[in-house]
């Protein structure tokens, strides 16, 4: 990860996101207890912090929920995304009406925990794979709405992407190859509808399927819940020749095991849809009225 | 939860969930894998079944994938919401159109798997307690876009409500204390401005402030982190005469020393933010061509 | 009203309800008539005026018309939220491009003569009663699109809160009751659905109603239709252990003798729904070529 | 009215309308009450029904909020939109699953209630004036995003047109001619911008200035706030040259004799953002378990 | 058109037209290439320049896409709208991040393309006819969510409008007279709906047709696919009494004859529907470190 | 063409398009011309026919317009999407109430014809290069909003798919490697960034670059705006190991010169942006009350 920039999604995607999380939680009257208790002229500082060790991710994402609550918000990130905290380290410093540092807070926490979390469990596995070549990708098993902040959390982690979605990539199933009869027919009727810039992967789930797949000479393997020597027996089949991608419930635990048998990939499901919330608070430092 | 009905929200809530989940994976151009394979007249009948065992939630919701693709595909629930279910028992039978069940797939799961894995949690800690008179409930830390999926999931679980949003309940929380100065300033204020039908909680992290609550007359007291001990001679201190609930990284193991303490309440951050999805999966068992 | 403090809606929540405004107004094509006649470059001062007396509410909202528009108009409020003015009493000046401050004008009337309507008919209401303790709520009756917007307007003209929603507190009415079969039944089962910060309140149209309400130990009774005598009786026998609120028709003339019951709510629909607006106008003042 | 028909704008056009009413008053979390109390398989009829008599309008927009909410819910109206009822008689009746009728109620009735309302509004003017061949018409001082339903609502009441929006007619007001200095040279900067199907008019609020609007061939002209006197001398010196609209606070009461100055149209701001809403109600009849 | 000021729709109106151009090319993933290449502090300067001579028309409204994509874009247009320009020739600069340049360039450039094609095509009709004194309109026959640019294009291209939508004129066309059964009624009925401010044409297919809509007093003809004769032969019967509109597959070559019959418009559908776009690139000319 | 299926993208992508459409027209009062004519009841069939000959594309979703108007309306395709019509020729017949197909013709129509106007003039390209075994491609230059339903055009013309955006593939151009320096150190950039799945072009404009390009073992090269004879030079230098796409203001008079060089595809923008719409009429064939 160390040498590639991350760039987390144009404001134009991502924003919408925050929206969402701000109405959903403001309702129609907004936040009853802040508006009662706080003027609008309190100022304070705000300090978000680790509360627990982990990867960060989309710091800038999650605190535009504080100015898209109120523009008059300052907003410094501390650390930047793809770097590691301890607990108790602070992740930026907002600044500004003390209402809307108050109601804004869980929004903006929701959205950073949750996607510190899949950067920390992916940053997890890929250390876990460190000394092999392997690469960690994560899936489309994705949170409705949030794919495209998920997979930079899965990069800010050191992951790499597999396709975003069902128009950017083939990936040929079994539930595909039931109907086709074959993968050499499923290949066949991919390659007469697809451009020359998309690419080609075939799931198997036994090793004979694996020659199918070489002879239709797709671009990639995946490799679906084998056994370790399994997986060893079809890198030595593939010889170089295709991406061999290896899944199923690997963990920072197993996941040696498996980069070590020389597969290409591992991909891993889990990063994004059940990887745990780093704990992330916001503590109110300053408080001055205006 | 056995006495109490299951409703989802109704479609004109959860339905924008869904088409957003849907156009996240179908991108400009859908499937390619699928159109290039799967002829639009071959029909299939499809299973949805866990393939680890758990709490149902949402099965109607999260089916709604397919239908919002193609009003063709039919849906027949094979569990209740709110049901256990084994590995490898199923959720839902679909049929119609091989392509919509095909594409729709991945829509659908996610979301089924992770409102299976809010409810699967919930209730492994429901049952923790089940011995005591005590409530589990979840609180506003959801996924953004999800919070009335991820609390209908809750109460599939066993789970009951908190509050849902910052405009339907007052929880006056330490940066509140910080700037009104005391809990009774802070109360005051509110009920300066709060209609009649909102109840007031308010969180304190030491002892003391229960005499300042309780002095407040407010609804409901969070105890947050605090020990057991403490948590005890609070609810000696309370003798009912306010809902008293804790919380601080309560889990199925540690919910019943905090249930057998006597606090009415167990609210559990970690249900909506970061339980493991359900292992849930689609399989085509018949497919014919129209 | 006068110690509480108005903070209207945050912008995320109106905007949208000024967009609208605008788009409606606009079409496809725009403002013709302005468009042909004012240059673009013609800057203008406008002052936004009451043309009868009334109670002010929402300025800066409905002023965002006019910034919605061209971003380089200047709003400055002359007058508070909450505050009372005379026939002739400018509430803001605008000013900017010519033609911006043309083609919002209407919009942003609209709005603010709708809710300075709904303001003023509180203010009536409240004044009424001033000399009770009673306060003055009004319903979900509102109009669709702009329920947050009224609930603002109430508040600044001195009334309270009801219920904002069918999602933030429970209230039992008649056609309920029909279903549950008594009162006791339906708090039952209310009881066993809702979590601890919902409050109860039940609709009751005869006395013998109350003693079912009262055993129930609801939060409030709502008194819908009763006459006087028998509100004055509903007060006698709730003896304040519930919170009274009482309903049907009230205006300003007939609600000190409502209030005078005892009741402590007075709730009053056509705040919402059939106020009449209050007039309001832009006059250009100061017309220079940039 | 009686010799035009009535058809209320597409549902592609008021849908969004109605599904903002529902979601603003359900929320996060639904129908608290009706959830609890009722049970989803509970089946009930309910009529809609006055209680004040009035002039209908658009009791299928409204009932949408039954079927939107749940496709199994059945709406049968009563009554035509444009015909009067009494008290008490029946606009629809609607059956289905109870929760959704109890649900969509308070969105239902809302709409309607407003729209019948302007109805009912309307059709007291147009009456006062039926003698005179003077046609009533409203202005674009409608409700933020309802205007395409209020305006339905006014024809339905017996009432004309005037423009929509600020996009398909000029209407040269004041503040316009400020800037442009004459009537004369006002009505040439449209000319050179306008279609060949857009009508002109101009607003003139002294007598002198008449003369200059039919010097200039305008379309229309707009009589503001002028006495009766002024108003008959107008209709003189126009001659039936041009349209003349007669405006400012035109009540059912002073509307006769503004009628008998001869003017073509009397257009009434209040009727749209004014009218007092007509009571209406929903009583559920029959209560069956499905 | 050299006469009449261009005033482009107002951001509020052609914002989502951009955002979603933008939005359907960044996908869920954004721009891999420049993602990859480009560091974000790179900063650039890039000019718009047109590859072909033609009309200049929406520069402002298409360079939005760079601002909306990084508020730090700066844009500085060089030619207004509705001038002519050579191959070669800079529409605008724009500086700032060079990923924002490079990643919305292709938003942009199809935006502004395909509107200065729509402003050239009808600037060539329009310079074909300009001899007489015929003005060139457009229809609605345009694409899909551009009709309001479209036809801005088609001013700066010096055409002039037509009706913008099915709601602010009346075109009665052949269907319609099939359903009436003459001009008569069908004028007659449409008299008796609109209001004082909308203008009828009849649209013609034979000579003898033009009688009856001269009786029926409508404020303008279309005469479509009528041979130049029939044309002359309808100038000289309508005598000025009603505007006249030529339609029918009119070219910049055939043009100059239609109009030389002495009708008052030619309408031209492939302005909007089938105008070649304009050849237009980015040019990024300096690229420095921030 | 004729051995690949062609399937429409699924409603949920393109209804929101065929909205748009609708509500773009239709404005705030709907179809005043229909309205006033043509009476609710009436009952129409009509033939939505070409008349020029054409390729047909998107038949059923155009046709959308007219069920999003009313449901009742059916639509029966008379021709495949992918076929050829001749002048005179139905592409489908739609019947229902008459005010729905007046109203929604327009918005149907413009679709239809742009779409089919593209997959024509793709047609013609593909026809021109038949003999060759080369592959027509549309690129990126579509009109904003549209580019799904174009690109499917494209395909029912017989052409092929390149990149659909930004997200699912890398193209890398001259700007670009005005940044990076080289070819090698711009792909070795994007080969840290992207995904296994995604393929590599770049955009060469100089024969000397092709080498870099082959060096960097990039999956295609565009070469842009070249001869032919270093076209045929290009060819030769691959030799088959990287696919090879022209570009460069191709018609289907160039094109099989192009395709003779050997290159394997034809990249043609102007099938996107400035195909001539395809002539398409509605006529109402039977019309009887219902």
């Amino acid at each position: 990860m160390s040498d590639t920039r991350l760039v987390p999604p144009p404001a134009l995607l991502y924003e919408p996101v925050v929206r969402r999380a701000l109405r959903e939680d403001l309702g129609v009257a907004g936040d009853l207890t802040t508006e009662a208790i706080v003027a609008p002229d309190v100022q304070a500082t705000g300090v978000v912090a680790a509360r627990s060790p982990g990867r960060v991710a989309a710091v800038t994402v999650a605190a535009r929920a504080f100015t898209l609550l109120d523009r008059r918000v300052g907003v410094r990130p501390v650390v930047e995304d793809g770097k590691d905290v301890d607990a108790g380290q602070a992740l930026a410093v907002v600044d500004g009406p003390a209402p809307a540092l108050l109601t804004a807070e869980r929004a903006a926490l929701n959205l950073l925990s949750h996607l510190c979390g899949v950067a920390t469990a992916t940053r997890d596995v890929v250390t876990a794979v460190a000394a092999s070549g392997a690469r960690v990708v994560a899936t489309r098993k994705t949170t409705p709405g949030l794919r495209g902040l998920e997979r930079y959390a899965v990069r800010a982690g050191g992951g790499a992407d597999h396709r975003f979605g069902l128009d950017d990539a083939v990936l040929i199933k079994d539930n595909h190859l039931v109907v086709a009869g074959s993968i050499a027919e499923a290949v066949d009727r991919v390659r007469r509808r697809v451009g020359h810039l998309v690419k080609i992967q075939v799931e198997v789930d036994r090793l004979d399927q694996l020659d199918a797949a070489l002879a239709a000479a797709v671009d990639a393997v995946l490799l679906d819940n084998l056994p370790l020597d399994v997986l060893r027996e079809a890198v030595r089949q593939a010889s170089g020749h295709v991406v061999l991608e290896a899944s199923g419930r690997i963990t920072a635990q197993t996941a040696p095991d498996v980069a070590a048998t020389g597969v290409d990939l591992l991909s891993v499901g889990w990063l994004t849809h059940s990887a745990s919330a780093l704990d992330i608070g916001l503590d109110l430092r300053t408080v001055t009225a205006a």
